[in-house]
């Protein structure tokens, strides 16, 4: 397609993972009481505008920035690199790309030296560093564990109306794909892609973009995440559980999406399953299938298919939001028009529909 | 109201626990797949037309009969009492009330001595026995512990058009309320009562009546809820996962509802309290508070109100369905017309809507 | 024998459960990090002397006194009856036992009313109660919630040199006994006994009496018992952790037993069984069995054994501690001299000791 | 030193992860009811002289065989390469060792091609191959999922005489220590290294050897590794549990370990951390302190110090065990000799003793 997005001559960046999301929020005390007071996070470090954030494990200054701003965005995807050169090689990636790219030596945010961030060419803004600030790794600090602790940054998850697109880009960029949604009419709805050995790094859902759809963080177990509902509740704040909690068919963790005073949505998410070997098998499940979103066959709710945080261009402004032409997931699978199953017609027995092999 | 229920002037019998309920069901293959295959409950005995089944934990005979028959239903809610003699005590109460009573001396199941079967005045099957035959209790049996054992029979739930008729009738035989949801008007549109020191041995639900709204069995952890709702994803047979799994807001119980073959619902139910003191705290919940169902604040389906399965008389037909009058909660809580919150207008904070002193 | 304890004439009080221990430590700052720091129980009052504190889902006043006083003991084990005229009952009771008895209308400690306190014929400090202020109960307050909550008191647990003598003086005083210790020779070595309807509300363990063995508090599942441990561990009180955790035989409880700093015993417990059929079977342990205290067979440290706080007297004196003759649980167990179990001679496969009806 | 292995001038092998173990048990019954009726593994595939199991989430053909001989005895330590090529590699990198080597096309077992095996300089039967046959991934087989499910390999682990020459071979090779413990004579211990994201794929524990130490698997949760104790207790055969279960100081891992009919000694063990970083922190523990091997401080047993398996060489006889001869771990800190501390003397708080940096 004249659409696509060349490969570049020279090599990808390599890339270690998912590291950490600048997140503007409009009301920074409201956005510390529910990350801090609410969900545990740890402070790193915290000023009148910025604070730093980091889970439980973490040994890098930070997971998750929040920052201070008009109107409520995400500033980076930032994603850690293997050493110093590869930011190098990011940036001169990009710049073959045509992309718009800054190169800072102090980093964008406290704790990371040497950075580059790009607006994307599917309009997100990447972040690629190696330099950082190490920090206390609270692994074994229980006497800080709380009962819902948040122990790792998993994952982002993007919005962009061109999937297909956007995973060939990101394929080529060195990300490997774990699991698909498809129809029988070649249309994919949502990608999974990886660097560590996890199901993702990040995803790409199909709908009108780019958009951030949401920032997931692991939990040890499972009950964990059901004390955070349990919280929610005693906090009277139940209304912002938006989804969940529930069993992913894709990626089959265990899951919950809550909203931030700002409607940034966070998953919580634990226990998918190891993806590190250069044969691990793609999953491919189809859009019908009523367990692909929630194993337990449990509705997804409209909003989770709607709504998604903004992103911002590197001067700091929304980038304008495109239309998804494709099919949308929501309009083929829920409500009078929306086909879906449970298991095949006829079979007494169920069947797995995701293909391994 | 002349429509209340006397109280006899003979004792009431000393009654202990929910013990077992008397199940028809119209293929007892199926029901033998879904409550012996994919739930796990453990045979004590069988033959081509009945089978008897029992928890983890338990040491008599059975909790749970399923029999084949033309129509499914409930034949019996069986309450254990404390001696010989409060059989007798509970036909004498039935006779004084006025309804039919069967007395047989070798039991209306296997594994059962003296009974008593009752058409009580709300128009269920209670029956009442002391002696019962002890069986293997497999409490350390961890050899055959599923991920999703069942351990006990927790309790029954029951829907009748009148809850405060039945409340009271219930408080005569020397139940006592725990829980109940109600609304500014006084009307009162569920209640919890208990004998064991648990939150109900039986609750009940507002709605056209008599009919028997689900049996209860408890797992030891939360995790073993979801092993239940997993299986079923493994199986395929995730629709017949209706409502949950979820925290209820009302006991404070991690639940889940599943609908067996026949469409009789069950519970899995897992960490309520400790209600033995004779001062007990009720808790009452407002009708519009949306976390007195779930405290999450996740949608009630419709069909948890308005389905639940017929009950039998003595003859074994199913008994007439008078339709409740009061309002019903789903109307004044679900859709347009329904009204709920998940805090006060005004709040900052939320609250805990259900008083406890 | 001649040493046997008559058994009154006139009624046992109607226990209800136990309630709560007065507890008397040396160091009350190093007392409160221990229970409140690092245990994470409720202080429902306190002043310089004393400290009321409650676990997660109780509503009276307090299940744990902090005293300060010269000599680390027990200054009561308290019991909750089930109205004010059962402590009446217990007066008399004890009285025509012979035994020293005081009443405090206002009781003994804040927030209790009328109250008997007597010196028991074991040498034990036991109090009766019904009044009691009733206070939050935190049961849904899970922003309070922590990873290793204290969800209630579980039972007592009393250091006696002839269990059978105690034994049958509890039974006589309204207790049922679900599990003992036993061997061949016909000697006790301990015995499980309760009023609500788990396996104990209190323990006699074979050893130099009076003394208190431990106290215990319940959690909701096992990785909250855990998360005490891995606490203990971050804040390097390991060397507080005297055995577990494992699972206990008797009981089949999930268990943890740790030292305060005045060297009196907590044991962290969760998941023991329903006990309130009247005719609940009882279990009898071989005490050669070794899997009778840890199901894993790991073995029991010796000062578990032989170390237990004093207890006090009604003027606040320690009694006096009396030698066990029996044959000790340790001497017969460990050791070179100790015979134990696994399974049988010449069984492949092993089999339960514990015999059920 | 003289004794220290050299670094080939060739490049090592690339390596994926550790994939599984050849095992040479003696009673093929017997073992099949220990690996597969007790800890339900998966069996691939079986004959009267082999069988090939498999964890849960595992998608290649085996985990673990084995495989009935006339001595129990480890025949190999198979590693995964990235690609074909790279058992090329691995038999190049180890001839210019001078090690023994044998490549067979169809592979050492079923379900396995191209491999090379190896006697390494430590005296140990390493395996590398790439080809592998897929066989069904269980991940989502919720109805085949056991409550003490294990759901991965996760490591070897091999005693040596000398660690730092052991380490330095496999740092060659391409592994990455995340931890070690030594003590200030500068003294190591052991060392965990690691190629996957996770502590690590394989550790040397120092003492005699070449011997194996244990292969662990990993559960999704700690529950999981109590159900398999609890099992083993219901089974009567606690006896075979030999240590734990605990937390490691080393790892942070929940584990526990347990001895198959053999005494092969397998390790169940979950939640460790990542460790995918190029910087990931080292963490080194000093032998003294008693939280390293156990957080809870609770004792290692002496059999897990001195008892191995044998290992093979590439004709199948065991290979000679060479003694240690720097100072044993055991011998440092068990028993009248051994010191070892909790928290530093005059220290009122703990410390973590490792450190990360």
């Amino acid at each position: 397609m004249s659409n696509e997005i060349p490969k570049p001559s020279v090599p990808a960046p390599d890339i270690v993972r998912c590291a950490y999301m600048d997140l503007v929020v409009t009301d920074l005390a409201k956005s510390r009481e529910f990350y801090v007071d609410v969900l545990g996070l740890h402070v790193t470090e915290e000023d009148e505008n910025t604070i730093y954030l980091r889970s439980f494990e973490e040994f890098i200054h930070h997971n998750l920035v929040l920052r201070k701003g008009p109107v409520a965005a995400v500033a980076s995807f930032a994603y850690r690199v293997k050493s110093p050169a590869e930011v190098d090689a990011a940036e001169a990636y990009y710049k073959e790309l045509g992309c718009r790219t800054e190169r800072r030596k102090d980093g964008f945010s406290k704790g990371i030296g040497d950075s580059v961030r790009v607006e994307d060419p599917l309009g997100f803004p990447y972040e690629f560093f190696y330099d950082v600030e190490h920090v206390e790794r609270l692994t074994q600090r229980y006497d800080l564990y709380s009962a819902g602790e948040l122990v790792r940054l998993d994952h982002f998850n993007q919005v962009t109306p061109d999937v297909p697109r956007g995973r060939k880009y990101l394929e080529d960029l060195g990300f490997r794909v774990s699991e698909d949604i498809k129809d029988s009419d070649g249309v994919t709805y949502a990608a999974w892609m990886h660097r560590k050995q996890t199901v993702h790094d990040t995803a790409l859902t199909g709908g009108d973009g780019p958009r951030m759809h949401h920032v997931a963080f692991a939990t040890h177990e499972k009950h964990n995440i059901i004390q955070i509902c349990d919280k929610m509740g005693a906090l009277r704040i139940s209304d912002r559980i938006e989804r969940g909690p529930g069993r992913h068919g894709v990626s089959n963790a265990f899951y919950l999406y809550i909203l931030d005073p700002d409607g940034h949505r966070i998953e919580i998410y634990t226990q998918d399953y190891y993806t590190g070997d250069p044969d691990n098998p793609t999953v491919t499940w189809d859009v019908h299938d009523n367990q692909r979103r929630d194993w337990w066959g449990n509705p997804v709710v409209p909003s989770w298919y709607t709504e998604a945080s903004l992103v911002l261009d590197l001067d700091g402004n929304p980038q304008e939001v495109i239309k998804r032409t494709d099919a949308s997931e929501m309009a083929v699978t829920i409500g009078a028009d929306g086909f879906s199953y449970t298991r095949e017609p006829g079979e007494e027995r169920g069947f797995k529909v995701g293909a391994q092999l």
